[in-house]
């Protein structure tokens, strides 16, 4: 999958989705930041809706799973009261939420990100994509902006739920099928900007240079040396640029980002000074500038709910007896940020070998079916409590 | 500067440069890989012409020097010639070199080396940009395809000198304006592309990765090593490019360019050799691919020619007395593809800080003039003999 956020094929998974739902008897709302709210009747209308949510955007090279589980799980849940004839007493939404990935337009979890007041609109609208695209345009353009507030006051829920792939190895370890997520781990990313100087590679003497990608390679290595000095965290360089893109001219500007992560809110702290403090040690003996060194994205560490949690512990005890695994979530999702002002829960389902955002990402049949499952019991025991 | 061969600016620079050369009473031809050649009468025009040549286009962070002080201090040759009304023996030819840079269409010297055989005409045609554009269809484009053979058998010289800028700091170190360069170390560029695993940066555990651009980064780095500890070798990485460019999915791609030269061709094979050891261990270790280790262009060393070479010391002897330096170019020039068909030696000028390769090159009009100064001298006397 290659299906980034507000792109030509977004736009017509939207367009699908927004069938699917209304041939559910759903009414649609777009908000803002173009997350699509369908929602199902309930019997006191006058609540707002207990949402199942996720994200139909995908990593340049994704997966089928990651964030489209959610989508249509909770998608699978609503058909199955349809089919049933189930009267909740609130409203049942199903959410969309856009630019979950973050990878066209960062950072992650951008439009669940101002529903849930971590971000204003105006930055949300003024994200950028490589080319100098912003969500706002890319919205108008692909027809997904739509006028309802994007905020939990102009549009509330009662509460989030969300299935997700657990994108990493530990159900796969354990051989379980399914999670119960309580939490998510400390996250922040930045850019950085190194400066040095363009020369030419075969008259410069090795030490007359100020080698901008030689101070890169060093950093990246020290980035990555200094996570595994610190046990439960992480830190990664996945994204360079050098320029000007000539064989035989010293790159004169490289442009990194870091993606930097912790098991606590303190240890972050911690990695960040390390990882500021061995980058600038390595630029000053290398005679190169970190002209940028900008945190664009701080994420803390977040806890969800208790009340929703022990739903999905309720539901999965049903589902899958006594085998799950209670685990905090090493990545971001839409959740973080629905749980800053509702009640909130996530069920982690088992993939492959640990492996996402790559074409490779695989979960079973059995093992989503499980996970939407969990979902629905645990947004019906939402709705009795 | 930024006048990537072919571009528009190197087209309108073209128009200049022809404009330039009809008003000295020359004919104009263009070969089939838009070499411009500005023909000169002499007394005896079934000789060859001796030519003074070198390149207009530049680097994408580029000077106002490099190859630039070539042509123009030949066309001051050409004009100095008209205005004191000498007749020479040989016909003179003024030459502008095709994308000598390569920065755009990788390797440098493609032009001057379809004329002197090292490459072929059809090789010379098909490189491309970037953005897949090839050398012939911009050639096409910029009104540039000339239908004058491209070689030193269809459109004969009788030598070629050429003068240059330094690009390196040993004429400034010493003190002097100008270099007899009497030869050019050995040069082979690379490209290599890396396949590893894009993976979840927030999920997968640091020992579980395939992180390519972390293996790169550590091949980088013993790259510059390896030339660091072979005394007479350079190694340079300045290009890379790494893919998905997405903050939180590792590389699963990464490319990059290798440029290596050093003081003997023998010492080069060394180089290479520690090189590739060095990058396929790293390699191994790290789980990654080398999915492409090519090398793209060998350009071994250079001598000039013996009697073209003493034109130049009795020139430079006139004009700056007995100082001046002998040596050898660390950067390859049109002078190298020449050298292997017909006489051919090149005149060095000092450039502030040794400095190439970027918009702060500079040479001082006093160094300029001794270098035109000093051509002319050497094809007159070229002539002479
Ligand atoms: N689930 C997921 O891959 N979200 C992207 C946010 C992150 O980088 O953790
Ligand atoms: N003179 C010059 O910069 N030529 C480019 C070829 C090279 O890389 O040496």
């Amino acid at each position: 999958m290659n299906r980034l956020s507000l792109n030509d094929d977004d736009k017509r998974v939207r367009q699908w989705f927004v069938e699917q739902v209304k041939a559910c008897g759903c009414t649609v709302k777009v908000d803002q930041m173009g997350n699509i709210f369908a929602t199902r009747s309930g019997s006191n209308n006058s609540l707002p809706p207990i949402a199942m949510g996720s994200h139909l955007d995908t990593q340049p090279a994704g997966g089928r799973y990651d964030g489209i589980v959610g989508v249509l799980s909770a998608l699978e849940a609503l058909r199955t009261l349809q089919d049933h004839r189930v009267e909740t007493y609130a409203p049942i939404a199903v959410v969309n939420w856009t630019n979950e990935e973050g990878a066209r337009f960062p950072p992650a979890m951008l439009a669940s990100g101002v529903w849930g007041g971590a971000f204003t609109l105006e930055h949300g609208h003024s994200r950028t994509d490589a080319s100098g695209k912003t969500v706002k345009s890319e919205l108008a353009r692909i027809g997904f902006l739509g006028d309802t507030g994007c905020s939990c006051d102009a549009n509330p829920l009662s509460a989030h739920f969300e299935v997700h792939i657990e994108q990493g190895p530990a159900l796969e370890a354990e051989g379980l099928r399914v999670g119960v997520v309580t939490g998510v781990q400390s996250m922040n990313w930045y850019n950085v900007v190194l400066r040095g100087r363009e020369q030419h590679c075969g008259t410069t003497p090795m030490h007359m240079r100020a080698d901008t990608l030689l101070c890169a390679a060093k950093m990246i290595q020290a980035i990555n040396a200094q996570a595994l000095s610190l046990p439960g965290s992480l830190a990664s360089v996945a994204v360079i640029n050098s320029t000007p893109q000539s064989i035989n001219t010293l790159a004169g500007r490289v442009q990194f980002n870091i993606d930097a992560r912790a098991s606590s809110n303190e240890l972050l702290v911690q990695l960040e000074e390390r990882l500021e403090a061995a980058c600038r040690d390595i630029a000053s003996k290398d005679g190169v500038q970190i002209e940028l060194w900008d945190r664009i994205w701080q994420c803390p560490k977040t806890a969800f709910d208790d009340t929703a949690v022990e739903m999905v512990r309720q539901s999965v005890r049903k589902v899958e007896g006594g085998k799950f695994k209670e685990m905090i979530s090493g990545a971001g999702h839409d959740s973080v940020y629905t749980a800053r002002k509702v009640p909130t829960a996530m069920i982690f389902i088992r993939c492959k070998g640990g492996i996402s955002h790559n074409p490779v990402e695989f979960s079973t049949q059995e093992d989503i079916q499980a996970g939407a499952n969990v979902l629905l019991g645990a947004v019906l025991r939402y709705d009795e409590y």
